[in-house]
């Protein structure tokens, strides 16, 4: 039945059931067709080596998108299907639409559509021809450690908006300074604020190329003091991801532990709840002393409840 | 009545009361004029752009500081009735006075008085027209998250300056170091202390831009040693804001469940309680799952009070 | 008599009992001679401005080392009366020998020496000159904030060495590459491992002044991995400098709430302890929000268990 | 006998035993060698000091290949009896394999390899030359504080290779933006995207060097993007470090009282178990503050369980 071969896609593409090693060799299938894909644009962009294997890179180019769309479309098709969705009420395709609109599919949409559209009209546009690169996107369907960094940018994502603005307060203030110090000397590097502004970003994040750079003594001074400010600039960022981490590692550590507090009940843990903190602390990235020592407190402490701390008597 | 209106007022710029919605459209529309005035600023320093638009971005310039001028005066008028200058006792020119000497104030003085100066004196001055860019510093009324931002500068303020200190001190004597060792080879580049300063500055702050650079043996090993010196400088402050972001975080915490403590009086939360600690937690920028952790862990204690400790009966 | 006038000098040094303003005037005015000297240091070396106040330049300095060199003696002849070496059992040479190998003293001794020197040897050692700087140092003695951002750097004292010898080795290790790889091509820039040195070093630090570059793709190959390496090697001190000043902040609040526990003996403060905690919270830099609040639960604390938990009654 | 001579080594390279100074005196004598290796193939790149120094650089590198190949195969002989690899079952030579297998033999091995290589065959290869360099690997034999920072990152290594990977696919876009916008104006710096691999590295890092700049107003937006996003580069490795440190810290602070809790069964510590938390505390990098601070707790705590919480009688 249709229906059963949809199920069993599904499980394929969530690595759940009976089908968790059918989709693990999926997916490293998959990725290693995209770090392909992204060495052969990489490649195909040095002349010589395009002019030698330009039949190579195009059959790649054919097969690797022939291969994506299948899996988009599967993946779409499967998707009313998949734990999550399967939940949402409504026809197929509403829950289709769902999946549609989902960050991870719209990556591999894009992942194709230039190249789809270069098949259909006959022009060959280099700019589209590069899109393909955003291929490298799906990779972040695969790994767990980036979605963790991420998060941590997502918890500090207001903080880490208003650095920015403080950023462009301090880039535009910087970019008339200069215009104004250094626009009557240099009318060619300084000759207009957003001209200036290429040096000021250069010196806000200490990238400092150096191609552009005040004559003026009094260009300069105020140079230098863009520097100092850029020190403060780039600790902004640095100190926020900082303590974003640290937060992350003790979220972990404390969800851990209630896990522990919560699965310990009767003062002693059986096989299987011991199983099922090893697959968490696993999970949240903890090391295996930690989370002993995290167990045998709360052992501790549950059997220093069951018995009187003074005689010795169970309460 | 005069002080109806001026009351009215009053609450829509605090955005108080019934005009919560009247005022957040005022700031918008304000935040959209400033805006567009520095992107005019912007653009008006490109020559071929300012040839063609000059009486537009001269139009634009004469609207926004008559809006600016009104807005500013209004909020001087008014000012008398926000809550915060209402406490103080004395006549209205006194709380006048009190506000008009406020850092906001004096912002959205700073943003008009340049060009209402250069409309009073026919003096094109360039230098006071660049300064209308001050306008973006209006901007910091509007975010929240770069008031926290802030915040952590002046927590640790006094760190900042011993740093900034330090940094001042390494900057002479590197200066000094490579005039010493290199004045005599580049004395167009070395020839003077300030003049060496510039490749210190450039040189501490890690930006490193590269026209000026040591070219002796003795200069280049010096000028090593000054690199990595730059290192431990770049990492002072930014040290400095990530200890006070984590702690920023761990106060706003504690600072929540110590709400929670209070509010929970009878081990149980009522509705307009559990409103006021998630209107709390969305104010300290705490995640939801953190929040209704802390007040179950909270609901939990309390109700294990309820029962004796070494009795298990019911107090 | 001699001995009260030595122990006054020596009150008004330290800045305590009757001469505390006293010794707050000298400092401040020493502070101000020094930096007057700084500036002036850096302005002599302007050919132009010494030619034209050469005569001043050498009065200031005439004075400037007639001043320091009084304080100097003024300060080691009092120091057998300052609290410090006044508890060193001996003579009082024997105290002053103790204070005359202070690091204090000798920075103070370093700052006279080169002119010292100078005028008693005819020379005019330019070298020496500028060791005159190192004056600088001398303000070191007033800095608290500074003080504190020192001890961060000497509690990962172990740590920064250790980061400095990886900095090292990886800084031999692509000198070499870079030598093997690009010497060549530009046998003038990297002829040899130390002048490599120069490329690595800019590199490892991001400085990246770009006045030497790797030309060969491979060179290039190499220089990129040494780029992301930097980004690591930056990394390590900041981290550690981040983690340290984390923990100097929990000590001074874990120290403050200590005193606070020593001082509630029977539940509650009198006002000298109060005044005691407000001068320990100054010291230590926490805001009053957080030291009351910390006193607040010692207190509640205190209180609980004088009284039974559920029965009210006094224990 | 032979298996005294074999123990008596195991103990002198363990440092154990009897041997403790003597391991410390061979130690000590080992980095000097080395450190003088690294000196002299450093010194001996440079061209001046090679022509007239070549005797005595290959004298000291027959010496100290002579003295780098005896160490090894002595440690390797004496392998067998060292603590560590005692206690594996199997034939003396089972051991032998495993500590030849072991990173630090291993290092030891590429350390005197390329010398041997040279002298058994007659090429000069100036490249195993520097791959004598690796010598300094050798040193991480003997740095503790180094191992604990190599700790850290290891501790981290999933989340920085997360940021790795982040940091890949940026680069990779970064290239192609800038050879889409750049390569037809500078197609000898941007003519491939390995080509402009190497400014989007100098610039993703903050190096910078600047030999190579976009020169389109285009291409200087997006290298402006660029800028702002490295960042955010450099902030995920330092932040990742910083909290990492952090608690490396709070665990071996954690650990210490862990181990005094343990040692603390009677309410008071006995000479030798002070002696053996004294020794813990210096291996752990604490303060004396923060562990007689500790132990105090402790003992304030154990004292306190001596009398009942409720009736204040004795237990």
């Amino acid at each position: 039945m249709s229906s059963t071969a949809r199920q069993t896609l599904a499980q394929v593409f969530e690595g759940t059931g009976d089908y968790r090693k059918a989709g693990h060799i999926l997916d490293t299938a998959l990725i290693a067709l995209i770090m392909l894909n992204v060495i052969a644009i990489v490649l195909e962009s040095v002349p010589s080596i395009n002019k030698v294997y330009y039949p190579q890179f195009l059959l790649l180019e054919v097969i690797s998108v022939a291969i994506f769309s299948l899996e988009y479309l599967a993946r779409l098709w499967a998707s009313v299907d998949k734990s999550k969705y399967a939940a949402i009420k409504g026809s197929n395709a509403k829950r289709r639409l769902h999946y549609f609109l989902s960050p991870l599919a719209l990556i591999d949409l894009i992942a194709i559509l230039p190249s789809l559209l270069m098949f259909v009209f006959p022009l060959d546009l280099r700019f589209l021809r590069v899109l393909r690169l955003l291929r490298v996107f799906k990779l972040t369907r695969y790994s767990r450690a980036m979605q963790l960094l991420l998060q941590a940018f997502k918890d500090e994502a207001s903080s880490l908006l208003a650095a920015f603005f403080i950023m462009s307060v301090l880039l535009i203030l910087a970019s008339c300074g200069i215009y104004l110090l250094e626009h009557d000397i240099q009318p060619d590097k300084f000759g207009s604020i957003p001209a200036a502004m290429w040096w000021a970003m250069a010196t806000l994040t200490t990238v400092g190329y150096g191609d552009v750079v005040p004559l003026t003594p009094l260009g300069k001074l105020f140079g230098g003091v863009v520097t100092l400010v850029s020190m403060g600039m780039v600790a902004i960022p640095t100190g926020l991801l900082a303590s974003s981490f640290s937060e992350q590692i003790r979220k972990r550590r404390q969800f851990f532990e209630d896990a522990v507090h919560e699965q310990i009940h009767q003062g002693s843990l059986d096989d299987s709840q011991r199983l099922h903190l090893e697959e968490l602390r696993y999970k949240l990235g903890l090391s295996k002393l930690e989370a002993n020592k995290a167990i045998k407190t709360q052992l501790n402490q549950r059997n220093s409840h069951l018995f009187c701390r003074h005689c010795g008597k169970r309460q």
